[in-house]
């Protein structure tokens, strides 16, 4: 992959953003952090705040499990402050909190596999972290605005189609059960101590910098590597229905939380138009020529499998204009077209 | 305190209990462990399985914050199996799990307080630790019958009264999220391992062998040991509604829940007749002659008060026939009763 010279980096990221994705120059000379900041998510985030401008910190805990790699802020490393710790390190978490405006809190664990056969390592990544999280801003910060990365697995198997954010929430997984404590110490914090708390419900992230070594933060990872090795990739049951976004939608959709005072307080469900699984690995064959093979979903998965899920997201729409811009094929182009560059740095 | 004679102690135990109790013979011959079992109600169930004749293994953190103490078992020490340990001894929790027919779950942190100032010690005790005990028993004992205290401070500010198992949860502390996902670890374990699990949701219980040095297991235990020592105490608010069972009344929902098929899988309340916090103090009044002052409710506490709750406790009365059948007022009496014996020993 080719870098872009250092001078044009902020402007060329600018140049990049679609338009009608919100107005980023809110960021511009303000001081934020993103936990986390070294994964999938966290790293695109970086990306767009140092091209408007914002003073960018990022903590990560570089797990080997988890989404975070040094290579994702290549070409931006020296732009951005980072810290290689855990969330249990005070001192580092009081350095990074203190006098931020923003914090982006997408640090988690996220496979729901990990999180059954090791649930204390879950427990610790999405509860026990982001309580020590939670007291350092109320202690450090209280002032900042705090985006919460939360997912759709916490409704666990959906009793109606689409899920809107009253859907009940009956997790099935122990990553569900503690993806949903850490939202209710968000609210609890924000009704408690005051803290100005949005969670965002992500649903199936693609794009640039997720992690495709394997499928602990996304199935479609594991499908685009085989792919892009010539190899042909499993489907697992292939009609279940999910949603897919592509990450700078979710990146738009995290900075319109931070920015709107609208958002105080709330609870937002990202999603995009539904599709069966073979239809996305479908997408991926088209892409790449590479075939799947659809297979019959696993006994021991399939307990703790949600079915067919997709998100009404009426409710971000109304409230901070958000949509979903880039459709789940051209998604898939995009994150092709990326890791064709860099398949060696992720694998 | 006089001791009775030991040879009679399983009779005598039998004979203090009231008509219309759950059938303890079941517990007869079996291998039964009781987590917290040195606490308030761990240690009066532990009295009623030794009077049934169940061999009784009682595991207690004995934390000095908890409601653990060896002179609860005073009197038949020598007839229970005591391990002091935490539940990620998993050693010490393997060989307490071995070959058991019955595990009752009432280890935990339960004071709300304590959850908010200490949250990562909360989640410890009852998330943790939790996860430690349900991963031992699912490979050690899959077939034992396992029952949770839960706590009705899941529902927190009830939407409407008396509260059903329906209600919707929305806890109001820290202790509350956690014992969510404690309720939460259960249900999973009973889906995806197939053990045996039934929760139950526990209102004010009071009664002999509760902490009466502090609030930290319930405000009654303070008010009780400050009228016992001729201290007037403090009831904040006063017109709060809440109902109170019997520590033998939560011991026979306990062992109606472990023997009965129908119980696999389900959730009940227990619950009793409600009360204003200012007529249960008139209660301690009566009996001990100490006045009370009733003083406005301290604002840092109220945030994460639940205000009026008593429950609705009609599934566990048909399901298993269990209701509530001594008054708070005779409870209080042999509260008070039990304490003037013993007092120096609780405080």
């Amino acid at each position: 992959m080719e870098l872009r010279e250092r001078e044009s980096r902020r402007d060329d990221a600018t140049a990049a953003r679609q338009p009608n994705v919100c107005d980023i120059s809110a960021f511009r000379g303000t001081h934020v952090l993103i936990t986390g900041g070294l994964g999938f998510i966290g790293s695109n985030l970086a990306r767009t705040l140092v091209a408007a401008g914002g003073h960018v910190r990022v903590f990560d805990s570089l797990l080997s499990t988890g989404g975070g790699s040094l290579f994702n802020l290549f070409g931006i490393d020296d732009l951005v402050e980072v810290t290689v710790s855990n969330l249990h390190d005070i001192d580092a978490v009081v350095n990074a909190v203190e006098g931020v405006q923003y914090v982006f809190n997408l640090a988690g664990q996220s496979s729901h596999w990990d999180s059954m056969t090791d649930p204390q390592s879950d427990l610790e990544a999405n509860c026990s972290s982001q309580l020590s999280l939670l007291e350092c801003i109320r202690h450090t910060s209280p002032l900042a605005r705090i985006v919460f990365a939360s997912t759709r697995q916490i409704y666990g198997v959906p009793c109606y189609l689409p899920v809107d954010e009253n859907h009940p929430l009956r997790p099935v997984d122990m990553n569900g059960i503690h993806k949903h404590a850490g939202e209710r110490y968000h609210e609890l914090y924000a009704r408690v101590y005051g803290l100005h708390c949005t969670i965002l419900r992500l649903t199936n992230t693609i794009g640039p910098r997720m992690r495709i070594k394997d499928a602990r933060q996304t199935f479609a990872g594991l499908w685009i590597r085989r792919s892009l090795e010539s190899r042909p990739f499993e489907v697992w049951g292939g009609d279940q229905i999910r949603d897919f976004t592509f990450v700078d939608d979710v990146v738009d959709a995290l900075l319109r939380a931070a920015t709107s005072s609208i958002a105080r307080g709330r609870i937002y469900n990202l999603g995009s138009e539904p599709h069966s699984l073979r239809s996305f690995a479908q997408f991926i064959q088209d892409a790449t020529g590479c075939e799947y093979h659809v297979k019959a979903f696993p006994e021991d998965r399939k307990v703790i499998d949600i079915g067919d899920y997709y998100a009404d997201y009426r409710r971000i729409r109304e409230d901070l204009g958000w949509l979903p811009r880039v459709s789940a094929r051209e998604a898939v182009g995009r994150t092709i077209a990326y890791y064709r560059e860099c398949l060696e740095k992720y694998v």
